[in-house]
């Protein structure tokens, strides 16, 4: 089969179509046709600099894909052979930026049938790291008050979504006027402009001085120590990166907070709780079927200029997502 | 009335008794004539430096109290004078090292009618602390394997017997005979002698190489760090002091761990879901008189010496409690 691949680490242009292998699907896997893929910050990240000893070069990027299965595994129970499925496949396989893509069954849901498989594979990473990050690392209550970091984003577009479908009140970060209407017309209740405004000064006037229940934090570095200050006494901060080495974590002891390090991957990197994966997708699919969930792209590139969807990614500058189209 | 003062920040003899003013009850607070309180590790801490700029000398110490409503606030609602009641009073407001103390309603709970009150006033710090860490915050399941450092401690003895309860796999750690023979008697399912045993190759070896779900940590400094090496995959742990500063907590993000500082204070302090504590210490009296779980005293001192039972505290080598005789 053709597949996207990455020979070496760099810049986007090292990326070069191939012959690729045709992958054997294990036990539990399915073995999907991909119809789109697309772009993540991960992809850019390992792009740049692999991952460590656990991939070798060359490698296949892309962790999300919307397609149809084309085979199953010995074990494999919930689907069959022309099911249109959608997943987050590992970090540690041969990625979606292929024509085939094995993905553990336990982590795939059937795909909304209102969507088409750009929408649909756009939603999978982003969404399961939304969803884990609220509702199973917040432990996020009705009635909260959430922080939501890049609103405008992949992640935080639908965060903001999520927290709003839980009756939540949602303050969120953003500063070009594309991202900050796109927020507002996600639900957000308050939208603070970083650019021009303080964001610790604007959390603790909107929150009469307590600061946020839940904080979630998809952008890291500097927005880190930002988000620990506005995390209310008993405060969750769910963060999406590592914190900075030199982070004063300490200092939350007074508050008495939790931290969250959210890597929706963990799951298949360590083959832990495979299946919260699916349903969190089965959920996905009954909102977008009610209409209560969408994924907004902002941008479709076909695999053939991968490349230049890293470039786009990169300018750090996309609301919503990124999405490639493979067949 | 008389108490326990602390003009001046020092050794444990710096304590003298003293006359004090006798507290006031606001709308929410009941007045408790102390019959016992208890030494807490954050006793000889504050002891020694204070709480910054939240507390000024002199103060009062004692942050568990057993006694007798003796005049309740305008709003108190779940209590009548004459009541027997247990509770962790407040940091910042004068504590239960005298005859007198304010605990707020909310905070509070009916003592267990089968204890007498030194047995009672060993209980609500260590067991809200057990409580929140294991269940508020780790959100232990049934099933999982929990380490839990310090066994024989004032929290790890109860939170062993919590974790059991709730039909865990409970890994601790001690060293001398006493207190391995006690961690074992409450139910643990293996003891690590940390004095001559590699913690993390042990609970490695113990857990099939995929390190506890849930640990919590009550000694800090290199056991905290040496629990981030012990945490499986999606791991929660909970530590009961503030990090080191310099603790490499990013590494825990390929693992996408959790981190939670519990303080069970942090309640009374930022007077924040005050009730949960009310809540926690009814269950308690409810398994303490079904005989299910138990409070290990192993000293009693009256409060006249009340700085040799601070010395016992700081041997940090007490099996259990140390209790406070006032009445």
């Amino acid at each position: 089969m053709k597949a996207m691949v990455v020979p070496e680490l760099g810049e986007p242009e090292v990326m070069q179509m191939r012959d690729w292998p045709t992958p054997e699907p294990g036990e539990h896997d399915l073995l999907v046709e991909v119809h789109a893929t697309s772009v993540n910050p991960k992809d850019c990240h390992m792009r740049r600099h692999g991952l460590g000893k656990r991939l070798t070069l060359p490698f296949v990027l892309g962790y999300d894909v919307s397609g149809v299965v084309k085979a199953v595994g010995p074990k494999v129970e919930q689907f069959r052979v022309g099911d249109e499925v959608y997943a987050s496949p590992s970090l540690v396989r041969p990625g979606a930026n292929a024509e085939l893509v094995l993905v553990d069954e336990r982590t795939a849901a059937l795909k909304p049938t209102n969507l088409d498989h750009v929408h649909a594979a756009a939603m999978p990473l982003v969404t399961i790291t939304a969803w884990e990050s609220l509702h199973h690392r917040a432990h996020l209550h009705s009635g909260e008050t959430v922080l939501i970091h890049a609103g405008a984003g992949g992640v935080g577009h639908i965060a903001i979504q999520l927290a709003k479908l839980h009756e939540c009140q949602v303050i969120t970060t953003a500063s070009r006027d594309e991202s900050i209407e796109q927020c507002t017309q996600l639900g957000a209740d308050a939208v603070i402009n970083y650019a021009n405004e303080n964001v610790v000064d604007r959390v603790t006037e909107l929150t009469g001085g307590r600061g946020c229940p839940v904080v979630l934090d998809a952008v890291g570095g500097e927005v880190f120590n930002e988000s620990m200050r506005c995390l209310a006494p008993h405060g969750r901060l769910v963060t999406l990166l590592p914190p900075p080495a030199d982070a004063p974590i300490h200092k939350l002891f007074s508050r008495g907070a939790t931290l969250a390090l959210e890597f929706m991957s963990a799951a298949t990197l360590h083959k832990t709780r495979l299946s919260a994966q699916g349903e969190v997708l089965r959920t996905v699919t009954e909102l977008v079927e009610a209409e209560r969930l969408k994924v907004h792209v902002s941008h479709v590139f076909p695999l053939e200029a991968l490349a230049e969807a890293h470039r786009q990614q990169e300018t750090r500058h996309t609301v919503g997502k990124i999405a490639v189209t493979v067949k």
